[in-house]
């Protein structure tokens, strides 16, 4: 029989996610290059139809796709003094091309900012180009510094990032609210991610950003984990890669530039740590990497030839499929083995399902069984498949709206991060002058002002003051440990 | 008016390329890092969904996908001599993190046997793991030390590599076979690609391979381009990198390994290269960027209104659709543009049209026009989407067959080339001993021995001895000058 599993997420959240990478066999984090690992099946496969419903989501809004190159000439990166600034120690040069030393370093893409509007300055006109809306598939290279960890932080990773040009400042704003329907779109309705979406303060923000505002998911050891970010650039960079167009008024301005980037691999990571549960894996069923396992009970031919059949039936009706005719594993053990994969929906073939032409299933979201007849089971699984995501997104809400407490006091602060919780605060202010009391807070528990929400809300009533001076506060932000 | 478009692929091919690719917006070539460029959307919509075709091929036939690292380090290169002494000249090497020096050097990954084979000897273990089928999608890096040219050889590509164990050689073998037949269904089937599948001279294989397979696309200049190749690489990495298994007998074992490579933008450069006529690009269906583009002759409110409930229509029914409503540009440039672009279909929409409850179609690969009733269009199209494909791979295919030649003369051979064919030959010897006489070939007449077809010939009659040397053929073997 095979073992339990044994680490609970709520309990040793750390040992938890190790172990699951490896259970799961998500990903082998023995390569052997520091920080960098081989991404495995059962995680590409999700993150593929991550992908797939992500850029569709940005093709609807304008989106066109690009390849633009890996490498990036030093001299475009330190055009941008900010960006070269925060990005420098994290960026790997590429200095050589067979035995020869190259004519200028390579850096490879920590992000494309100064790959792209190299380009823009070249494809931007007039005012009828704009908004200018791109994005690309990309995997992306930091020298990290702070320790690696699979899917969360490692030195190669795999995102989407959107790059657009606009004619106005407020363009550019609209730009950021759409990121962020975008990402409830995407993140919350089709992965079941529920977020937060803050406006950073301003010592928390993207080298060479106006503005950072970004998703925050938490995890259930209460750490939060950012997620997609989008950053208002103005015109700085405009200026520095020269990107203008020709506005109706026929005068000559700079382009506001506003970029937004979802981490494919890092998202996976909190799919994985949101939805999963004592038993192991629970993938929605947009992005399952399966959809069906077909566990035969018995290896008689007429069960191996009814798993065949029904397999193709499924897979034609657009399902993905598979049967585990594995000789060296009991039931149980493939039962075990699946759930902690996390598929969706199990179909168990007996004798006396095929005598009486029915079926047992196994619902991963609710881990229940149920008899169905067998020409009903098209029809059971599409409804099935609409209502599972539901369940799972209800199931996440709900938890995350009780992870939220008011804290009036820095002790209640602490009990907010010992519970595992997100403290909700008045606050001075998230403009330079907050920065001492934003480090008071760090100091004292260990967490950060995670910003104020887009949708700013007045501090008012028990917020009225800072939670930290107690002058007057201008702000309500919410403060958590970051992963 | 619009231009016509100045030069024809079969007269001027080289510069027909150039312009197309500027004219059709496939790739700007004016990135500041020498040899690599920008993948522009038109291509990049038509290769996301060659990846998409290509891995649900391969997957279907059990390989399962990986994401790698980019980075390989010095040593594990190093590992298979031959490899390395083929590659290195063309690997780019990242040194530093930051303003570190790395304590190793990593290679940019110019292709990936020596990431994948250490993590083989991780994870085989037994004949049950056997075959043992992977890939990954994956951009390629190589310091081209010849002359770059956008899609056929870049120094940065995006390709599909698939690396598989095997218990014997026979089973390799059968490997072997089976990517031939791969590379039919998706090269040939559903991008309508003619090719042909070559065992190539011991002179000319991949570095580090017992032998080396080949398809080889013809171009209009008469010049083959090598296309997916696949490598028998026997036990000879199996045996560097330590990829054993125990057999049945119990007996430990070395794999056998092959690896299969489809370069998806080199690929794409066939498609364009094969398809297109004097009026621009021509898409099959299957992998057209766009299926259809809606034109409305005129921009009253009821045109335009009617174009996009048309538009909604055809998304639904699972189409890619457009409507260009440009207001700079008249019907006619609208037209000559979609047609340059290659879109497959085009309805034109005018005040007539909408009394008449009609349309007017225009069909790129017949390029005619006919009038239909509005009712019938989803009919229409899911009828017309099915035969489009066949009519262009038959003609593809005719104008291939038509292109081999017999030679039984180095003069045969030289018109054979200034014609633009493939000369075929009676060859004393793909073997070493053959190399004498593919010299000659080379030096006298530009083109190079590609080989012997996989299912081979026997030398027979006019082809029973070597077209050079004179002496007995052991093979019948196909000339043609390389792109």
């Amino acid at each position: 029989m095979a073992k339990e599993f044994s680490q609970k997420k709520n309990e040793n959240f750390s040992e938890w996610f190790t172990e699951i990478i490896k259970k799961a066999e998500l990903a082998d984090i023995r390569y052997n290059v520091k920080g960098f690992l081989v991404f495995q099946p059962w995680s590409v496969l999700c993150m593929e139809k991550m992908y797939h419903l992500y850029e569709k989501a940005l093709q609807r809004k304008g989106h066109k796709p690009y390849f633009f190159p890996t490498v990036i000439p030093e001299k475009n990166f330190k055009l941008e003094s900010e960006h070269v600034k925060g990005f420098s120690p994290e960026v790997f040069w590429v200095t050589h091309g067979g035995s020869k030393k190259l004519e200028e370093k390579l850096a490879l893409r920590p992000t494309s900012e100064t790959a792209f509007y190299q380009m823009f300055s070249l494809w931007i006109r007039s005012w009828k180009d704009l908004p200018f809306k791109t994005y690309q598939r990309a995997n992306i290279f930091r020298y990290e510094t702070k320790a690696t960890r699979p899917f969360l932080r490692s030195r190669e990773f795999y995102w989407i990032e959107c790059h657009c040009a606009h004619a106005s400042e407020k363009d550019a704003f609209n730009q950021v609210k759409e990121d962020m329907r975008t990402t409830k779109e995407v993140m919350h309705d089709l992965f079941g991610l529920p977020f937060m979406f803050f406006k950073r303060p301003q010592w928390d923000k993207f080298a060479g950003a106006v503005n950072t505002y970004a998703a925050d998911v938490l995890n259930p050891d209460g750490k939060v984990v950012q997620q997609p970010s989008t950053h208002m650039l103005g015109t700085g960079f405009s200026k520095s890669f020269d990107v203008k167009f020709s506005d109706k008024d026929e005068k000559e301005k700079y382009c506001y530039i506003t970029c937004y980037g979802p981490a494919i691999s890092r998202i996976f990571a909190s799919v994985m740590i949101v939805h999963a549960d004592d038993k192991g894996l629970v993938f929605p069923w947009n992005i399952a990497p399966l959809h069906i396992i077909i566990v035969p009970i018995g290896n008689e031919k007429e069960l191996v030839k009814k798993a065949s059949l029904l397999k193709e039936k499924l897979q034609n009706t657009g399902f993905d499929v598979d049967i585990d005719l594995d000789d060296s594993r009991t039931p149980g053990e493939k039962f075990y083995s699946w759930e902690l994969k996390g598929v969706p929906l199990r179909i168990e073939l007996g004798k006396r399902e095929l005598q009486n032409k029915e079926l047992t299933l196994f619902r991963r979201d609710l881990n229940k069984k149920e008899k169905i007849k067998e020409a009903e089971l098209i029809k059971y699984i599409n409804n099935f498949s609409k209502n599972y995501d539901l369940n799972l997104i209800k199931k996440a809400d709900k938890l995350f709206e009780n992870s939220i407490t008011d804290a009036l006091t820095i002790k209640q602060i602490m009990e907010a991060m010992e519970n595992g919780k997100i403290a909700r605060c008045g606050f001075c202010s998230v403009d330079k002058k907050g920065e001492k009391c934003a480090e008071v807070v760090e100091k004292e528990t260990g967490a950060t002002v995670r910003g104020t929400l887009l949708e700013k809300e007045e501090p008012k009533g028990k917020f009225n003051k800072c939670v930290i001076c107690g002058k007057p506060a201008d702000e309500i932000v919410y403060i958590a440990r970051q992963y």
